[in-house]
Order: structure tokens, then sequence, then C-alpha cells
């Protein structure tokens, strides 16, 4: 059977005031569509997935949120891992317990907070890499066709390519954060492709792929048969998970294994990861700003993003590729070119004036 | 006796968002104290005038606020003005009211909404100015020393001294906001003065002098007796006052009597006009930003203003003279410079999003 996994135990505070710690950014409605990211992306997978076979993993503190936002996933499909080791610990957790299911499992795991805008691409994507993992021992990540050299993202370099799978090929490298100048040269060669962050494999190949490339994990979370997906499990994992060593699935794994393959793939894909690529990923006013659930009155003003909470005005003038940001507890105003350093800004108001404010 | 008449009838929306048609600027805690600037108008004449010999003229509308404020002024001292016919009107009306119940009171008219910083000076002022006023037929006028060649005053020039009187002079002439050049010229003479719009005379003179210089406005006021301070005032001023002329008192009466007089003085004075001016006159940080009620986190910001409601954290980068004020209906970052096109603004927003945000 097809599973899904969803990680979405994320702290982001990249996009405060609007994130903060007790709700990160795959919780929000980011668009004001009445929908969260998180349940953005349930939606989106739901033709291919049934809802029983949505997995989802996450931090303790979220549990009633997600409980609140996806009452259709029941709740012993919600993993709750007692403390954050990154994505490779969390993903061989999640094989465990579906394994323990369905040994003959296919897995996708998906992030919580991207933007995917053409769904039907998205889906036919999903189902081919599907029926190409469903075929073998085999690690299938989605490469994302690069539109600009973002030096922000994984680059994954395509090889051979498999005559009976069209856009499907062996891996060749990875590289993660290349400098603009590489990144440039990725692009232009045309073999080179974003990582999503979005993979596919059988329960089975990922579980022998951590016996293999990252033992330690792997013995961490070897249970006898009858603990994963039994009332056994917390126990367990609450015993063992914390052992984990704190490690990317990219570093644990994808880097390392021989049996690694991309599906090169277009359909409107951003990480979100900060304000720059809302803006980017938003539609522009004339006057080139993106303003979001907010009513809006700019004079002079370009580049820049406005995002309130509610009803409110904004009245702005004079902004060039500014972020202006307001919630009742903060607002911000940034210039978006210098969005890195809002994450040390935060830091900052927490120390000054408490966590209630981060 | 000596009596206070305080204008606090304005609709300012030059702070807007703080300032609201239904709260405008007098009735807002400017400073964070817990003290609006009508409420410190008040404390700051109580030393010279009883708190049962203080009348309020404002507009209707204002009545409940007023007594919310100012629970120690009896509801028989608050006049409500049935239509706004700018400051000459209402101070005619103020005189009979008074003169009604003293014929030989003597009269300070304030405005409500102005910043005064060394109070000892303006009580001091004060005093003396009644002393004067009550010696015989004259208009005192109290003219405030200039720091800078504002061209969004009035000026009052100065000649010949009054002996007995030291710092009080017969007026020579007004000039209403002149141009640059002018406003520098009359500051490096040392003749000329802000007209603060704070006025002192006696009841029979101010009659008097509406009865030679303004008649339409006298006839109009001119009530039988007993109609004056008795339950037959309200609707007697209900089917005349709107029948006034609307005109301020400088034209009405300061620019055409012969008997009026400036006192000079120097008390830390601002009509707090305008965010430039409510900047000029608040202390500063060492990044040279004025911040109000609001927690403040700035980086290469200058000249700016920032004010925030309550608890609210403000963070903000690169904004040099800027105005940035926040309340729960409206944002307003606008440059300081350009602040007299606000009020254009707030009427873009009326048109837009309807009165409630104005």
């Amino acid at each position: 059977m097809r599973y899904c996994v969803i990680m979405c135990g994320g702290a982001g505070t990249r996009f405060w005031p609007f994130s903060r710690s007790s709700k990160p950014k795959q919780f929000l409605d980011f668009f004001g569509t009445g929908r969260s990211l998180l349940q953005m992306t349930v939606d989106r997978i739901c033709p291919a997935v049934k809802p029983e076979n949505i997995i989802l993993v996450t931090n303790n503190q979220y549990k009633d949120i997600i409980k609140e936002q996806l009452p259709q996933i029941k709740e012993s499909n919600i993993l709750l891992e007692p403390a954050r080791r990154n994505t490779a610990p969390c993903i061989c957790w999640a094989a465990h317990h579906i394994a323990a299911m369905d040994p003959e499992a296919v897995i996708v795991n998906l992030p919580s907070d991207h933007l995917i805008l053409k769904e039907p691409e998205f889906c036919q994507a999903i189902e081919e890499g599907f029926d190409f993992v469903e075929k073998g021992n085999r690690l299938l990540t989605l490469g994302i066709k690069p539109t600009a050299p973002h030096t922000g993202y994984g680059y994954i370099q395509q090889g051979t390519a498999e005559k009976e799978y069209p856009g499907i090929f062996k891996v060749k490298s990875f590289t993660e954060k290349p400098d603009h100048d590489m990144a440039s040269l990725f692009v232009d060669s045309g073999e080179f492709f974003w990582n999503a962050g979005i993979f596919l494999w059988s329960a089975k190949a990922i579980l022998e792929a951590f016996e293999k490339y990252s033992p330690e994990i792997s013995q961490t979370l070897d249970a006898p048969s009858g603990v994963y997906a039994t009332p056994k499990e917390p126990e367990f994992i609450e015993r063992n998970f914390p052992d984990c060593i704190n490690i990317s699935i990219d570093y644990a794994i994808m880097e390392k294994a021989s049996n690694v393959y991309v599906k090169t793939v277009e359909f409107g894909w951003s990480d979100l990861g900060a304000w720059k690529a809302l803006y980017d990923s938003s539609p522009r006013t004339s006057e080139g700003n993106v303003t979001q659930n907010s009513k809006v009155i700019t004079k002079d003003c370009s580049g820049s993003i406005f995002a309130a909470e509610g009803d409110k005005i904004i009245v702005a003038a004079g902004l060039k590729d500014y972020i202006v940001a307001d919630t009742d507890k903060a607002l911000l105003i940034y210039p978006m070119n210098e969005e890195q350093k809002i994450r040390n800004i935060v830091n900052d108001v927490k120390n000054r004036f408490g966590s209630d404010f981060v």
C-alpha cells in the first residue's frame, strides 16, 4: 500500500512575527485562503494516498494544533518526537512504524511547509514516483528544475537516464548550498536540480539503507517485533529516540547510497523559506508590491511585501524592497535583502522582552 | 473672579491613526504618562483657576469622553456647540456665559492640545497676565519666543513696552504663516513671537471688542438677560449659534482691535501640530529616534518616531526620518517630511475603507 509521511515538527521563526515558536510556519494560513500550509500539503497528497495512510511526524508541543487542523487524521497516525533530531531519525522511525503495519509499503516523504502551485503535475509526479519505487530497491528524490541560481538550496546532479522511466535519472552528485558562481554554472548546465526534500521509497529499501549507511540510527531504533505500531511504541521511542544522532536524511543516507535516483519535475515549487521566497511566489500590484490579508495604500513603494492580520489598514510611503509584517504582538519593518538577520533579531526580542513575543 | 475657557472641540486627524475623529488628539495620552493632553491642560491651570471656574467648550460628540476624563468638572461647565464655527463664536459664547455669572470676571482662553514643558513659568505668566487684564480694557495674547523659523505658525510683532509690566508690549502686527525667508527675518529680528492661541481678558473687554469689531457674531449671540448660565441657555444656543460666521478669534478680533497686547514668554511650548512637532519636543534615543509606548528595536534607523499602542514590539531597520504609528486599526509608515500629505491619505482611507478607520 501507499503511505505518506509528512514532517511537521519544525519551529521556524524566519517569518516572525507571523510564525512564532508556538505556531510555526506550517500551521499558518499563509495566503489567506483559509487553509494552513500543512492542511494544503494533506489536501494535495490525498488523491494519491488515503487519509488513514498519512503519518504525521511532529514535536509533542504541536499535537493539539495538528488535531485541530487535521481532524481527518486519526490520533495513532501522529508520531510525537520526544526530541528534535533533524530528518534522518524521524524518517527511520516512520518507516519502522509503517513497515510494522505493512512490510510491502511504499512511502512518500513530504515537508509540510512548501508551496506547490501546479497540483496536477505534482500528483502525476508522485504517481510515477510510486510506480518507480514499487519496482525495487530504489531511493527516489524529486529534483525541481531551477529557475535561478539560488545559493540557499541543495543541488542534485543527474546522471544516466532510466530508459523505462522518462524523467528519472541516477544521481551523480549532491551539492549543498553552492556559492553564487557555482550555482550559476549548475543552472546553466541543465544537469542540476533543486533538492525539494520530497523522497519516495519502499519501507524495506529505506530501512536497508539505514542499516547500511547509518547503522547508529538503525541500531538505536531497532525494536523487537511487536513494538512498532502497537501500544508499546511510545514508550520505546521515549526511551531510545533521544539517543539518535542529530542528522539530516541527505547527509545520513542520500549522499552515501548507491541506489539513489532523481525524478526531475516542474510544478511551481517554493520552499517559502523566507519573505523573499514568499514575495517571489505571490502576485504583485502594479507598483510591484505584494499585499497579504490587509488593506494597503502605498505611495512610492515597490518591491515590498505588506502582511497584516485581520482587517487592519496599512498606509506606507517611500519603501523600496521592504518587509512590513504586522501582528497584534509585533511589527516588523525590515529591508528584504537583510532578512537573514531576522533570526538574530528574534533572539534579541526574546532576550529583551521574553519568549511571549517569539 | 478668574475663569478659564478651554477649547476642546477640534477634530484633528493629523495624528492618524492615533487620533481619529471619534477620539481626537486632545483626548489621547500622548506621552504615555497616564494623562491626556486635555487632562494635562486642566492640571496645569488648576493652581491659577479653581475647577468650578473652568469652562470647556466642545462639540456635542465629545461630551461623554470629557465627563470620563474630567470628573472634577461639573456638567453645567461643559458648553456643547451645536455646530463647528471656529474659535471666535465659541469664545464669545463662553464670555457671555461667564459674564452672566460674574460680570467682573477675567478669563484665560486655552487650547486643549498643546504641550508645555515648564509649568512654573507657565503659571507665573498666567498670574501676571491676569494681573494685567484685571487693570483695564485690554486684550492680552501670549507670544512664544521662537526657536526656529517655522512657517506653520502665526507671528506677533511687539511694539512699545508697557513700563509697569515687564515683558508686556503693545502689539504692532500679526502675520499668519509667513514663507521661510520672511520667518527667518522675523526670528532674527527678535521682535516677533509665535501666537500660541492663549488669550487673557476681562469678560467685559472681550464682549466690547466683539460689539466693535465683529458685530455680526455679537448680535447673533446677544441674548436677553436671564438666558446665559440658566436652563434657557442650551435652547438659545441651539437656535442661534449655527448662524454665527465661521471665523477665528485672530481674524475676528485680535488683528483689528487697538487694545491688543502681547506678553512674551518662554515655557517649552509646542502646539504638537503634527508628528514632526512631537518628534522635536520628545527625548531621543542615542540613534536619534523617538519611541513612544512601545518596545522598539532599531538598526540603522535615525530621525524617526515610533509609536504603538499598548505592549507591542516594533522591530525596524534602515528607516531615516520616518513616522511609524501603529494602532489596532491601522499602521502608518510615512516619511516625516511629507507628513502634510497624511491629511489626504486619511481622506483616501475614509473613501476606500469607510469612516470606521479614521
